[in-house]
């Protein structure tokens, strides 16, 4: 997703040091994927391993090199059609929902045109490249990283159809943290505060242009909200209440007959859920993650507060470390844990969760698409989604900023979705 | 929809007044209808007109008089499960889609019911009411008046669906009057603005609490989006470039192959609408009506300009006369019509149709539903809707505000929705 | 349904006769409905009784008058698209599922439409008619007989759809019989049987050719299955053994969840059921009504049973009287009653409920349809479908043969469908 | 499908010959897939291959091993979850159309299961089987037998789905023949014919009890109808004439737009197919595959000619040999071959396509299924199928009897289902 507003210059080492980070953490992600783990597609909004390895590359291929290294020879023609994701500038295109029909070609052919793509780029890069070309590439890497996160949360979907429960990474339980304790609240002034990014280094079209925002005084949790809190709203028959919920939420809860968050399952009275490390128990002190934001705000109702909008987020955000949680080139925990002591200051709010805002997905003021495919990104999505902040325990190490705005209708639960509470001061 | 922010003070004999004038006015809306007519259901969306007319009776009954009336007898015990539309607080009711099964009560059956409640709530109203009870009755009011719009946008839903095409009203042609000229602009300045309702007179819970607002300066056209424009559009394959509109916009146009607005069909070369004056040629000077928020989106991007907020269209709406094409009781035009010569200012802000916004429905800072019954009202919907402004021909005369909020999904094409292009200053 | 294959000749006055009485029973049916009763369509395999009552009208129009009544003036040209049924060769239509759009004409008018139409036949029959046109008019008398019995079934179903369950025909509780006692068997003889209408009077074109079919010695239980039978199937688990059911049935089973005919509801422990009578209780003597024949092949493997074929029913049926509990053009009981005393014979053969057998409705050996468009008829529904014979308490007195074959898809509830038990001798 | 209604006596030795060639069948067949390529369901109707291959081990392992092994050691416990089909008297098990979410086991784990069963049975069988025994082996192969056309049918349906047309076999284009001719027509007699299996060698359940059934005087073309006779209808406006249709056909037709039979695409006015041999010009000589029961029968009408019972087909195929285009074991030329020189006899009636007949899938008289998990077969399939006789090219050779009875619905295309043509004598 998404065209850049602006981007510092970049020198060549740098960009290449970055571009085999990123690519080899692709690979590093797949190492435990068979060719078939890589190929099957387990509902539409989820897409096979292998396509997003072979996705991420075709857009290098297709923006960065056919027009910008002479003499490039395409790897296989036939890549433009299977691997282009929603481009319609671009051309025809496998259909989202039939991806998972690719069983050709096979994953090793994938990890082939990996490294033919790589070779290119690098040498392309070795020999120097303009600052638009450079641009595009950096597009790129962050394109792929996003892409990374979503390989992710698609095998935890796929493999938790699969009534054997695989397990990403060794299913060891992790251990577990004492309790956590009641949550802090801090407060924040009112006023005119300054949002989107600021032309400094890479950002998203979307988080920008930088702009003036009027906000209320408030207050935000200092860190999310727990398992342990969520199992209570259970306990207090929060699924069962229709003044709790959205229209369209209760809609969804007597549709799908939704009773917990998404991957959980009751076994002997115990509270279980399907991870990247398999099967294990609730961890009442970790953030809850994999609900949707019908969930997020029933919640936010019963407990007599609500969610934050996303100004409110990035105001809170600025100047905090984003140090946290973060999938650190597919290494790291894979779950949410659980929010360090308590101090003076707001905690959790990079990685572990990404957290729920009230805010509708729009366009800041004087928003423009940038011209050409790659604008062709953010834009077309500003509807029926709301904007998450913070990055989760699947996003990439240093794939996050203050001004970031994630994005998914309201009613989906396969990312690492969870909450922060807020109320008016 | 909606509970009321404040009312002021009003009197016994003012409230009387409306009342008969705002419930006669029901009972001439359905003079043109049978007993079948008023009985069917054309879609999940439209609910029957016999539904309008004893659903609004029920909420005198269940939320004036059963709490506030002694003595009072209930008309018919049935009608509190058939004629609840969604307030879960007050219990099981007839399931939204299936409210055209009802064929029974008899729609004279339902106008004794409408006579006994009126002939109840005018006994209370002549006893005098306190100002709780007088602000319910007022809120009974402008929720009948909504509906009122809704039989009228349902009926002719619901003719249109009759290989006859049959007229609500007299057929005839109406005159068409000279070509409206091209758009003018005026402009705005940004700042902080004050968005919402003041608290004098009735609003919707929604409408408040009156906030601060900041925008940037804009400028808006100072008529409506025209028949004849959206003919240009259409002609320019505006229904066919993909890269004009949100990508949920351009699924509809792929799954239900739009082509032009809702009721628009072409008869030898030559456009045609359904109205409720029966099939009638398309005037190119009048304001396109029956147009989803996606289609708008679309024309505002081929026109390289884009839809007002909802703040700045509250904005310039600010002092304006509220005059405009309305529904008079059910009476009046009927249908949008040209605007008015250009001057100076903007034409058409109020009636003739509703404006989309490209402001998610959302509560404004500090919103809390009110407590009890009719608190379940505008909250619960805030979610996958657009806001619009300005009311419509269908709207009743007089049931309009600079501050009220109407609101449908972006995919809606039934109401009498139009638009009004904007652009940043 | 169907062309003639052959008529016995036919007096004039014996069929203008019969003309007045059929068609005054269609109008005898629709007296106790309301414009509004006779305008919606519950579902789609359910018509509006105004489009039945027009539908018959338009037959005579269309196949006797048009052709063969010079002078004759349509009625109203927009009928022709209006209240065509399926007769491809005859034109475009309103789809099937929309049946219910049409307020419009009002039930007077369709009033209005058969005395129009029924006048011009009628003289028509004064003047005297050769056998093609008397068999055409026959065949419409047949015709409007199988809607009459549609007529009463599609506002059962409608009926059953509103909360207050209203009664078509006065709701007194019926005087319930004395326990019926066990099943007894009667035996018959295989060989080489003749099946299929001789010729000799009217018949349907899937009735014929007459040819003969082999048959093994079977018996038939002499009573249909009784609704006491059916609960104690209930209570032992029918509805929840896979092994008793068919596949698809099964599927049928998980997905709409039944656990009992159509149209009944347990209160408190009894079982009462929607009637043309309103709600009613179970009589346990009577026959059960309203069971697919997914339901009713479970029944009969849950009781070492099986369903008799066609043929064998048709064997069975040879010879015996035809009279029975049915609609008696409109009046009579039109609810399954219980078996007359035990005897040495088969009871219950003609009248109470339609069987189902295990026979797929299939073209007999050298069936042909018809030329034309009253061939359009049963051939094209020869697929997916079983037969049912010996007409239900809803079909008009006399318009039932041994061998006529009705037919509905197995999941079908809505019909006076019942079974009778057969078994290998 | 299906327990054996009897079986001749077979030598230990012959057994295990059998059982070798059988289960190393499937195996070659499975050698041109990859991982991927063996898991993926294209369809619910379709099986992945991989799930073939253990569904066809997990019966040897169910029902012959476990009950008559003493000492064998189940493979995987997890197994019997994932790998049984349908028989809810064993368990519960994967849903159909979640079969393709089972990426683990590996296709080479599914390997190593095959190895282990297959040396449990072998060694069962050199300790020499009582007759049960060996009876349920024999139908262990057939049920084998039967998936290994499946795993066929359902890997050229997946490939088809492929933007790539990959190949299942070496793609180059076979030899085409010389031009058919006219089909010629063969007549029979009427009579009292004995259907059905007369308990010599392995037949299904459905296949008896063999019993008298009475035919009428027909005829029966000599070969098949062609993909060049095909194409005649199409030109002919075969695809867009409702009277050709059954209503269930014209249908499916208006829904799917089915307008050619499946697999077939036009490119540049000539007409290709999807074969497992990858894109192939349509063979105007060679019988037309792929049409559904609607499409015969459509074309039927359209030659004023119908499809054969299958009383007529068995008739007619008695004692014919039973040489043909089998696949031969996975090899073999995977297409239907255009008819050879006509003689004074019927052509193609074993091998090439699978005829539709006119006869539902129904009980023969006397039908009952066996008892226990075998029995839970083919007569809860008995509705809404019709049956077709002969075998295909995709047929594992030896798999097929004069008395076998194939069955599916009427709307599907992906076997290799095609036609011939009856008439009345």
């Amino acid at each position: 997703m998404a065209a850049l507003t602006a981007l510092a210059p970049r020198r060549g080492a740098d960009l290449l040091t970055a571009f085999d980070r990123v690519r080899s953490g692709s690979r590093a992600l797949a190492a435990p994927l068979s060719d078939a783990d890589a190929t099957v597609q387990s509902m539409p909004d989820a897409s096979p391993a292998k396509w997003h390895l072979a996705h991420t590359t075709w857009f290098f291929e297709t923006m960065v090199l056919k027009p910008n290294a002479p003499g490039y020879r395409v790897f296989d023609e036939s890549f433009n059609y299977l691997f282009n994701s929603y481009y319609d500038s671009v051309g025809e295109r496998q259909p989202r929902p039939r991806r998972g029909m690719i069983t050709r070609p096979h994953l090793d052919r994938v990890t082939e045109y990996r490294a033919h793509v790589d070779g290119a780029v690098e040498d392309l890069l070795y020999g120097g490249v303009e600052p638009p070309v450079a641009e595009l590439i950096e597009l790129g890497l962050h394109h792929e990283q996003q892409h990374q996160e979503l390989l992710l949360t698609d095998i935890l979907h796929l493999f938790a159809q699969s009534p054997l429960k695989p397990a990403y990474r060794d299913p060891s339980p992790l251990p577990v943290r004492a309790a956590t304790g009641e949550a802090g609240w801090v407060a924040f002034d009112g006023g005119i505060v300054e949002i989107g990014h600021d032309g400094r280094g890479f950002a998203y079209d979307c988080e920008g242009p930088r702009h003036q925002a009027l906000i209320q005084p408030f207050r935000l949790a200092d860190r999310c909200v727990t398992n342990g809190e969520w199992l209570d709203f259970m306990a207090d028959g929060g699924y069962r209440d229709p003044l709790l919920w959205l229209s369209d939420g209760w809609a969804q809860i007597l549709e799908h007959r939704w009773s917990a968050p998404l991957y959980w399952e009751e076994r002997d009275g115990e509270w279980w859920a399907m991870t990247l490390r398999g099967m294990q128990p609730i961890d009442r002190d970790a953030p809850v993650a994999h609900v949707s934001y019908f969930e997020a705000d029933a919640y936010a109702a019963w407990a007599g507060k609500r969610l934050p909008t996303e100004f409110e987020w990035e105001r809170a955000a600025e100047g905090l470390s984003k140090d946290g949680n973060f999938a650190g080139g597919g290494l790291g925990r894979l779950r949410p844990r659980p929010a360090g002591a308590a101090g003076s200051g707001l905690r959790q709010m990079f990685g572990d969760v990404w957290e729920w805002t009230r805010s509708a997905f729009a366009p800041y003021p004087g928003f423009r698409p940038a011209a050409g495919a790659v604008g062709e990104y953010n834009g077309k999505f500003m509807n029926g989604q709301y904007v998450l902040r913070g990055g989760s325990c699947a996003t990439p190490e240093g794939h996050i900023r203050a001004t970031y705005r994630n994005f998914f209708q309201p009613d989906k639960r396969w990312q690492f979705s969870g909450l922060r509470l807020a109320e008016d001061a």
